[in-house]
């Protein structure tokens, strides 16, 4: 497996060195990606991190109206308290921090020790299990979180934004949490730099229903089939799991290695499945978001949307993966 | 090689769609993509286009700010002189409407016959050829046109958008176009869908410089190669074109199937090569811009930009692919 890249052990430094160099509203101190311009003081501050090969999540989600600091982990490695500490330390301005953390058990366990090791402060959590696919997984007790982080770093980073207390954001963090579902299709495994082989074999016929974000293991394999039965097979997870109805947040997710091209054709096909339930897509999203390095295939995330989180949505962001209407 | 499609033949139609449900900002007609809300009267039209696959080139691109309209052919394949008439009847606000046309023969000659079978308003052209890798190539003759179209089509939106005449707007746009260079580097080759296969071989160990969009061949092949070398490799060929000075645009894109780590890790790169150079990065972007489907590797484009064409840049846009600051 070929990679752009200098060597396996420097993967993430370079990258990071990368976003440094491209965006300068972002400064990397170590490895905590954080602001260039910290936030108003008085307003709750969001730290959210995890593993890297997740690219733009999160640290692309680092700006105004998201995310006031990521820390990223190796590839698929969760960060370090210390690294969690220090984006924490930065995040703070004066209103407590919120972490929003992807339920996987060595995210969540560093998470709640850099909330033990900081001193003066409030900290307060939200862990986002979104995924429908499986109950438990091998990095994970309890679903998975995945693609609607996205969804919980807008939404929250948003009422953060305008001056919302920390109990306030963190309600509505997890508000979004369960409000929402996503699903995943596999059609490749992503290939770990330090690995340099696939992560899992799936042959060329096969797909794989209900995969991880590290290429952990879904429901089944199936054949392959046409994009409208695998949309299909998304949807009734997650319709099967919270009835679709009302107006609906959608995101078509690339995993890293699948053509925009193939993910509008997704997104057809998840649009007619909404309306076939008599839902309406009110707000979407179509592109590599949360993704599992080079693998190819699709997730489709969910949430359930009122008046008040269309509003949130919709406020203005800025952020090197997330951009609008300031 | 497995797609997220429903069947060869409907990929673009299916796509189309997949746009039109996702983003209420643009109208699909036929296979013709434009602005849901046309443009102010009295000002230049935007029209571009070309064979799919590069998405979100060119239909990402349409909306204020950048295109009026854009015509996907088929996959790799130029659109017909009629969708092409078609698009530019809509761009037509009163002052004229601007081609923008990536030099390939096909595309070429389809713009200048759909200009000839237009009635009333005058049409100017601007031929996109900025990559430096070969001379003549398998569709075109002379250079072609890659990454630096997007270039154009910001630059030369951001003027329209302002109310200036359609020969000041084609001027800006081969200005743009004259100052801009682009090299590409495959590690594999995309799979055109009708083909269900790779568009050519290419071992293991090996990359191809100078790779064209469609997989045309570049300049030559050699040993897969740590990103720095490839990046300088890319950078030589664009320096040694146009030597790199000043303040420069630069864009670091991925061919559809390399994930944001990657090409971060290439920024990386890119920015101490200019740095090395006593340039400057003065805008940057990194992503799947001009994309070759599923196709590993990078391209990088570089344009010389003063701080007429910086503001012109900087000015808002908002359109599926292209979003900030309105």
């Amino acid at each position: 497996m070929k990679k752009l890249i200098n060597a396996p052990g420097s993967v993430v430094a370079d990258a990071l060195a990368g976003m440094a160099a491209a965006h300068p509203s972002l400064l990397v101190e170590g490895q905590v990606v954080r602001r260039s311009r910290p936030k108003e003081a008085g307003r709750v501050g969001l730290v959210s991190g995890g593993g890297s090969g997740h690219e733009p999540l999160h640290a692309g989600f680092v700006g105004y109206g998201m995310l006031d600091a990521a820390c990223p982990g190796e590839i698929f490695t969760s960060p370090v308290p210390d690294q969690i500490l220090a984006a924490t330390e930065f995040a703070e301005r004066g209103a407590g921090v919120l972490h929003i953390v992807k339920n996987y058990t060595g995210d969540v366990l560093n998470f709640e020790l850099a909330a033990e090791l900081r001193e003066g402060g409030r900290v307060a959590s939200v862990v986002v299990a979104d995924d429908v696919a499986v109950k438990d997984s091998l990095y994970t007790a309890g679903r998975r979180g995945t693609g609607a982080t996205l969804f919980v770093e807008k939404v929250a980073g948003a009422l953060a934004e305008q001056g919302a207390p920390l109990d306030d954001v963190r309600r509505a963090a997890e508000e979004v949490g369960a409000r929402s579902r996503s699903f995943g299709v596999a059609l490749t495994s992503g290939t770990v730099p330090a690995a340099g082989r696939p992560t899992f074999d799936l042959p060329e016929d096969q797909v794989e229903l209900g995969i991880g974000i590290h290429g952990e293991p879904g429901r089944s394999r199936r054949a392959h089939a046409p994009a409208r039965e695998l949309a299909e097979v998304a949807m009734d997870a997650v319709d099967g799991d919270l009835p679709l109805r009302g107006d609906l947040l959608v995101m078509v997710n690339g995993m890293g290695g699948t053509p925009l091209i193939e993910l509008y054709v997704v997104f057809a096909e998840v649009a007619a499945y909404v309306r076939g339930k008599g839902a309406r897509v009110a707000r979407s999203l179509v592109g590599n978001y949360v993704t599992s390095l080079d693998m190819q295939g699709f997730s489709v995330s969910v949430c359930q949307v009122d008046e008040r989180l269309t509003g949130l949505w919709d406020a203005p962001v800025e952020t090197p993966g997330l951009r609008w209407g300031r």
